[in-house]
């Protein structure tokens, strides 16, 4: 079993699809780790559908910021879906927290975490390059942010169509 | 041979000529089922370039709208290649038809099909979010698409820099 | 040994360590070929952080419009890092170059190079189609010279979250 695993993908590419599936292939019931917050009407439609699609099997907790603390708070209790990174690292940019220290922190106490974690990140940085300065630099931020964790992880995954394409 | 064969990948990444290719491999001639319509200078001038590479082993049908339609008429006479599933939703949506049904309708007809289809799609999932909703909503529909025809197709392809890489 | 390789990727995917990587077990020192021109301060600090990381094994030279010049004198000299065809293209439209011809006098000028060339290149066509033509129209130019490249390669990568995904 693994202990780590980075699932990554474009918009619909069914990534958490598939990383709800790996994650209770490990062990049920599964922590969700919620990155998202309900700031407009898209956004609560699209966690309303997650939820929905998601069964009795899954503990759901939040964590838009304190994601290290959710995942310390749940080890030991079985395997923990953490959806997604993209959405934890805008959160940390908007509250004009230190993503890298953040970031680094996350990468530092995972090889103490004694129940397994798989990420969601997403692939933001294969269209034309942004007009604007914040998203460019978000870009660069989400890539370096993905690295990391997939530096760390013993398996990561490509998302392309629903279908999971290995890429360590 | 494969019944039913998915080519995705981003702008100019030559999905088009590997899936040309993959079909004139099942037969010849085959049916290109274009589903581009003509509507300014830059898509003609698109689509000229597109047929002038395609030879008399060509049959070329139009379907800007029924898909369906148009796989049913050209059965039994050889290999289809539909280009592409990502124009075909557009206009979809620009008609304000239910392009949920009508994609459904594709996926549950695709089995009783008695000759090989070959679908072009594009990848339009991996850039920064779009700062509009209706860009928003239109990958987001387009990556659910391409989901359900993974999911029912044989084989699936991501296109790189012209090249193909096996997804399934 | 490999003649020639392209490592291609999105936006901070760490293609430019794995073609560094690539390049320096090829043979040491390397030649550096930057294509950046450094027309902001945007563009100075990502220069001077990609220099910082390479070490004293480097010689760098530069060529933002002249790459087919640059291959020529460097050849012999051990293996060459080309960073990266995208800045190369960008510099080429901005300068009203013909851009076609350019890329088909490297490709044909390749097979007489000595020494391994390995070249970095980005993933621009997997976002939602961009608003305006220019921005069409350089995805449209770099996805066409990616495939060319990519069909005089001897060896293919994607850049995925840091990691070599081999295409070819």
């Amino acid at each position: 079993m693994k202990k780590c695993v980075l699932v990554t993908g474009g918009a619909r590419s069914g990534k958490s699809r598939i990383a709800e599936d790996l994650c209770l292939q490990m062990g049920q019931p599964a922590t969700y780790i919620a990155t998202a917050e309900a700031w407009d009407d898209e956004m609560r439609a699209r966690i309303a559908a997650h939820q929905a699609r998601r069964g009795p099997e899954w503990v759901t907790i939040s964590a838009p910021l304190d994601l290290l603390g959710a995942l310390r708070a749940s080890d030991g209790k079985g395997p923990r879906l953490v959806d997604c990174l993209t959405l934890w690292l805008t959160n940390l940019m908007l509250a004009e927290a230190d993503w890298r220290k953040a970031g680094q922190d996350l990468i530092a106490a995972l090889p103490a975490q004694a129940s397994p974690v798989v990420f969601v990140t997403n692939e933001v940085g294969m269209g034309i390059v942004p007009d604007n300065a914040l998203a460019r630099a978000f870009r660069d931020a989400a890539g370096t942010l993905n690295q990391w964790v997939a530096e760390a992880a013993d398996e990561v995954i490509l998302a392309v169509s629903g279908l999971p394409l290995k890429v360590k």
